[in-house]
């Protein structure tokens, strides 16, 4: 019986069934709704693979185009939410920032059935469609620059792109970043999806449990690897100081960012595609620094067993960071970037939640002090007095 | 193995062990931190009791007094945090107000280790001391009213109801405010709880963890039964109609609002405190239309037995939501009022989850299609077309 059983941090327990996301850690592979994380990659917008994981098939041509047009319609921020984020202190992080805007924005949409399976969050979007322009306008007012209204001709990622720089990528960095949003989008059970099906099982809001997978994504032990990446590159230097740099890393068991992941056995198929990316963002733009160190970690690294005996190999946070940067993406957005992807599989799993729903309570061991008597303040002293 | 077995929404699973809070169902009584309610009820302030679940003894003098003039200094609200709260769109409910001022907030205060068990929130306090100011002023500024500043010489509860209604309340309903918040301050895991520490497991900020607890509060089948208790009242009407409401409920099958708990057996301790605080304020406002109907329903309901065989109690929320309202306190903020006290409980148990922390990270059994080949747009079908 698992109530007998104390499994901390739930480790090892089945908290539910999803027909969402299948993570092949064998062979190296990622599937969404069934299609390989490759297939989708290659050939959808982040749109259309958004669709995918809401309605759970893929949009006809029709179905995209309205659900694309739903989607565009629904980017820019309202003048208070604009001004909410440009109040917010610049000393403080934006995934906090991120989680308010959320559950702010929903008093801005119609979203009428909301405590309730059927709730009409497929036909708004607008927590999908803003999550990106909040990101964007970030930046900009950190940078004391104007919010950029959004353009409707220019797919997600590039959107995202157009509403930070405030001038249009080209066409092959806007399908890049779109991609990338793709590989993000999903991958099961983790902390943040399951605070999104924990508050969507109180029959809350899809707002609301956005917003709460957001605060649960800024944790350290959760989001954050790819800026930690970063940091580990700009420690190394350049390429030529990758080997002495690893040397010493093994000698003091220290852990290598980016690389080792909990399912996959091989290379973490996003961190293939990325890598693609890195490097024909790195020829773009003439600067091969962050594709070589990468390159060369890896050749010293990968495959190479940890101290719990498993190779390691790249996950998705080793290339992502550089691919941003090479963007021109600050650090400080990496997380929250990491939110505007998942958001479509948070708001997937939330769906799926009310579609079956039964609200998580478990148990808890009580091990503090048996009933004492009350001590008035009078009789108490202070610890330190 | 708990691995094997798949308990739906975590039924009977343990969770954690905890050291905050002991419900006694049998008996009828509850615990924080081993001291009955009952003492506490009468003895304590909310601050003192915020002290006794965040320091896990009751504080002395002096540490009270420190505590109390921190947790008053934390009161109001910035300047930008207020216009949040009146651009907020009337239609729009406060819980999701609450949910984004909190994690807004974070941005306004220095809690400097943010990341970490060791978090400074035990000092900074705003985030318990300001939930009951933004649920003052989010009623005010519906009614078109200016802000009112907090009054240090106040209670939590008392002040709370000076800045709801821009004068101060008599000694008395001060001090019943404030008791109410201590009865609803904590209650061990349930959804909302269970959030908090989710989130906090991954080391999270305390503001994004309340605030992803207010998001699961905010669930129709967790918080608002106090509402539904009045919603029941007023159709009933009065006191004479409680008898014929009854039978007829009883054949429909209804469930009787406020009535029955999950682990009560016997009437809720803190409906019995609350009890005697509705007597009291019904006497001091002259109208007993609440107290009538409520006392006749639960002498024709109170111990009967329900579909499940067991015999149903009032619980806390059978006199609440009466006592709410004889305070001058609209229905609209019985819920956000449940988490300007219940904040205190969520706190102890971030802090509480830190201090021996597993993220929390159950498994979920894959049951959605096998890996299919992708078909390109041009060559799908819409399903109505």
């Amino acid at each position: 019986m698992p109530s007998e059983v104390y499994a901390k941090g739930l480790e090892g327990v089945v908290a539910a069934e999803s027909r969402i996301c299948k993570v092949d850690g064998e062979q190296g592979n990622l599937y969404y709704r069934g299609y390989s994380i490759y297939d989708l990659a290659e050939h959808c917008t982040f749109e259309e693979v958004t669709y995918l994981l809401l309605y759970e098939h893929l949009p006809a041509a029709g179905e995209l185009a309205s659900f694309s047009q739903k989607m565009r319609a629904g980017r820019d921020l309202p003048q208070p939410v604009q001004e909410m984020v440009s109040s917010f202190p610049p000393s403080a992080h934006p995934m906090e920032l991120l989680q308010a805007v959320i559950s702010y924005l929903s008093g801005y949409v119609g979203h009428s059935i909301e405590h309730s399976a059927f709730c009409n969050c497929r036909n708004t979007l607008h927590q999908v469609a803003q999550l990106a322009s909040v990101v964007a306008a970030v930046a900009r007012f950190r940078e004391g620059k104007a919010y950029v209204p959004s353009d409707p001709a220019l797919s997600h990622g590039a959107n995202f792109l157009y509403m930070l720089r405030g001038t249009r990528p080209d066409q092959r960095e806007g399908e890049i970043m779109d991609t990338c949003l793709i590989l993000h989008a999903e991958h099961g059970f983790n902390a943040s999806t399951f605070t999104a099906r924990v508050v969507a099982s109180t029959l809350s809001t899809c707002y609301c449990s956005i917003a709460s997978a957001i605060g649960s994504l800024y944790g350290s032990l959760h989001g954050g690897a790819n800026e930690r990446v970063i940091a580990m590159l700009d420690e190394i230097g350049n390429v030529k100081n990758v080997a002495g740099w690893v040397e010493k890393a093994f000698r003091e068991k220290r852990k290598i960012m980016g690389m080792g992941h909990r399912v996959y056995r091989v290379k973490d198929p996003r961190a293939c595609i990325m890598e693609g990316y890195l490097k024909e963002l790195s020829e773009l733009k003439g600067n091969f620094r962050y594709y070589d160190m990468l390159r060369e970690l890896e050749r010293r690294v990968g495959g190479c067993p940890t101290a719990s005996d498993r190779p390691i190999y790249p996950n998705v946070d080793f290339f992502s960071g550089a691919v941003y940067l090479l963007l021109g993406i600050p650090p400080l957005l990496f997380t929250p970037l990491f939110a505007v992807a998942r958001v479509a599989g948070w708001l997937a799993h939330i769906l799926e939640q009310r579609s079956d729903n039964r609200i998580y309570r478990p148990r808890c061991l009580y091990a503090g002090p048996e009933p004492r008597p009350f001590i008035h303040k009078n009789m108490r002293t202070t610890r330190d007095g």
